[in-house]
C-alpha cells in the first residue's frame, strides 16, 4: 500500500511539493480554497479533499504550505481544521515562516493529542519546490522524524536537522529573510541612485553582478526592474512587510536593535501603504522620488 | 625600448598592479612614502623613484593607486607632485574611488597642460590586483585610451569603457560600494541577531551561503567574525566610513534619499568613533550590545 501524505495549501510552492511526492510514489491528498489550484493538483494525479479535516482523516503525514502563522492556525484549528482528525503518531510538517515562539507553542498544542510537529521552514522558492531541491531547516522530536524522513527527502535536496527544539529552523529562516529583505531593498536603492545619476542601468547591472556588490537578491531581482515587470512572479512585496515584521518581532522580544532591518521594513511598508503590496517585491523602488523607471 | 609606466602608491593594490606590468614587459617606475612598500617593489624588479615628480619625468603613463581624492590631489599637485613634470600627450590613470564631480574637475585641470585622464576605479581588490584580474570601470577621451590601452589590459581581465565623460566609472563604483557597505553591515546585523537568539553561528553561515540571503560580502566576510579575526586583511572599517560618505555626498548633490546607505554609514561611523576604524570592516558587529562574539 502506498503511504498517504497530505498537502494543505496548493499554491506555487505546494503544487511543486505535491508533484515531487506523487513522483516519489506517495498517495497525495491535497486541499486549497482556490479552485484553480485544486484543478491543477487533480491534473497531476492528486486526490482532492474538500477540507483540511477530510484530508487529515486520510493521512499520517500532513505538510502545511500556507503563508504565515495565522493561516497555519486556521487550517489546523479553525472550522473543518485538520488537528481534531489527526491520529496519534501522525506528523505535521509546518513550512510557513513563523515566529520561533509560535513554532514552540504549536508543537506543545499538537503534542497534547499525540501528534508530532516537524517545524520546517523552506529555502529555495518556487523553483526549488518544483524541482525537489528545497533546503529544509527542520527541528522536532526524533519520533516525528522517523514518521516522515522519506517525505522530507522526497521534496528536498538538503535537510538540515537542527535539533529537538521547535523554532530553531524558524530562527535561521527569519535571519535569512532579514538578509533577503535588506538586500532586495538595497538593490532597489542602488538602481534608483543609478537612475538619478544618469548611469546606464543595464551596464550597472552587468558590472555589479561581477563585483563585490553582488548578492543573490540583486542578481535575481534587478532584471524585474530593468524590464519594468512588477507582476509578482515569485514573491509579493507584502511578504517582506510580513517577514521583516517577524524579524523585528523576534528582536523586540529581547530588546535587540536591528538598524538595517528596521529601515528596510519602513521602505517595504511605505511601498505597501502606497498600494504596491501585491506587486513584485522590487516595486519597493517605486517609492523613490524624482526618477523615471524603465517601462514607466 | 620598453615602455615606461609609473605606479604611484605601492600598497597591496599597487604592488600587485606593478608586478603584472613588470611581467608584461613594461619598465615600471614606482614611489611610495612607506619604506617597506618601496623595498618590496624593488625586490620584484621595479625602478624606485623618490618623488612623484621624479617618476613623472620618466613615464608616459602614470597609474595613481592611492586611497582617495585628497591623496590623488597631493601626489599630483602637492610638493614634488607629478603633474608639473608630465609631458603633453602623457596619461594619468586615476584608480581611487572618488566623487564623480572630483573626477570631472581633475580631467579639466590635467587637460590644461595637455595631459589625458582615464578615470578608472577598480573592482577585484588585492587578489584581483595580484592576479591581474581586476575589473576596470574606465572613462575618458579616446586619445588618452590610445596611449594606455596596453597598460590597462596588462593589469585586468575586464576593461569597461564607459564613455568620454570622466566620472562615469566613479558613479558605478560608488554604487557598488553602497551595496558592499550595506551588505557587510547586514551580514554583521544578521550574525549579531543569530548570537542573540542562541543560533549556532557556523550552522547559520552554512545555511545562509546556500540560501537566498547570500551575498558576496556575506560569504567573504562572515568567516572573519566566526574566527574572531579583526585584523584588516582586506579593507579597514574606515574605508567604508569614507566610501559610504562618498555615496551620501553624491546623493546629497541632487537631494536624493538613501535610507539604507544612511543607516549603514551610521553603523560604520559608530564603530569608527568607538575605536574600531583600523580593524577589519566586519568589526562593525562590535557595536551590537548584549552579545559575546566568537574569540572574545
Amino acid at each position: 500500500m502506498r503511504r498517504a501524505v497530505g498537502v494543505i495549501g496548493l499554491g506555487a510552492m505546494g503544487h511543486g511539493v505535491a508533484k515531487n511526492l506523487i513522483n516519489a510514489g506517495f498517495e497525495v491528498f491535497g486541499c486549497d480554497v482556490r479552485k484553480e489550484s485544486v484543478a491543477a493538483f487533480a491534473n497531476i494525479g492528486g486526490q482532492v479533499c474538500d477540507t483540511p479535516a477530510a484530508l487529515a482523516a486520510q493521512c499520517q503525514v500532513v505538510i502545511i504550505l500556507v503563508v504565515n502563522a495565522a493561516q497555519t492556525d486556521m487550517v489546523l484549528f479553525g472550522d473543518d481544521g485538520a488537528a481534531p482528525q489527526l491520529r496519534p503518531g501522525s506528523v505535521v510538517v509546518g513550512a510557513a515562516t513563523v515566529a520561533p515562539a509560535y513554532a514552540i507553542e504549536l508543537g506543545k498544542r499538537l503534542a497534547k493529542s499525540g501528534v508530532g510537529l516537524i517545524d520546517s521552514p523552506m529555502s529555495g522558492g518556487v523553483i526549488g519546490a518544483n524541482e525537489g531541491t528545497l533546503t529544509l531547516l527542520t527541528s522536532g522530536p526524533e519520533a516525528a522524524y522517523e514518521a516522515c524522513n522519506d517525505v522530507l527527502d522526497a521534496i528536498s535536496s538538503k535537510v538540515y536537522r537542527l535539533g529537538a527544539q521547535h523554532g530553531l529552523g524558524s530562527k535561521i529562516k527569519v535571519i535569512n529573510q532579514l538578509l533577503v529583505g535588506v538586500q532586495i531593498a538595497a538593490a532597489a536603492e542602488a538602481m534608483a541612485l543609478g537612475l538619478r545619476e544618469g548611469v546606464d542601468l543595464e551596464l550597472l547591472y552587468d558590472v555589479i553582478v561581477r563585483s563585490a556588490g553582488n548578492s543573490w537578491a540583486f542578481a535575481d531581482r534587478v532584471p524585474h526592474i530593468l524590464q519594468g515587470r512588477y507582476t509578482p512572479a515569485q514573491t509579493a512585496l507584502d511578504i517582506f512587510v510580513k517577514d521583516l515584521g517577524l524579524v523585528l518581532e523576534a528582536a523586540r522580544a529581547s530588546n535587540f536593535p536591528l538598524p538595517l532591518a528596521s529601515t528596510a521594513y519602513q521602505m517595504f511598508a511605505t511601498a505597501s501603504a502606497a498600494g504596491f503590496g501585491n506587486e513584485d517585491d522590487t516595486a519597493v523602488i517605486k517609492t523613490f522620488p524624482g526618477i523615471t523607471l524603465p517601462g514607466a
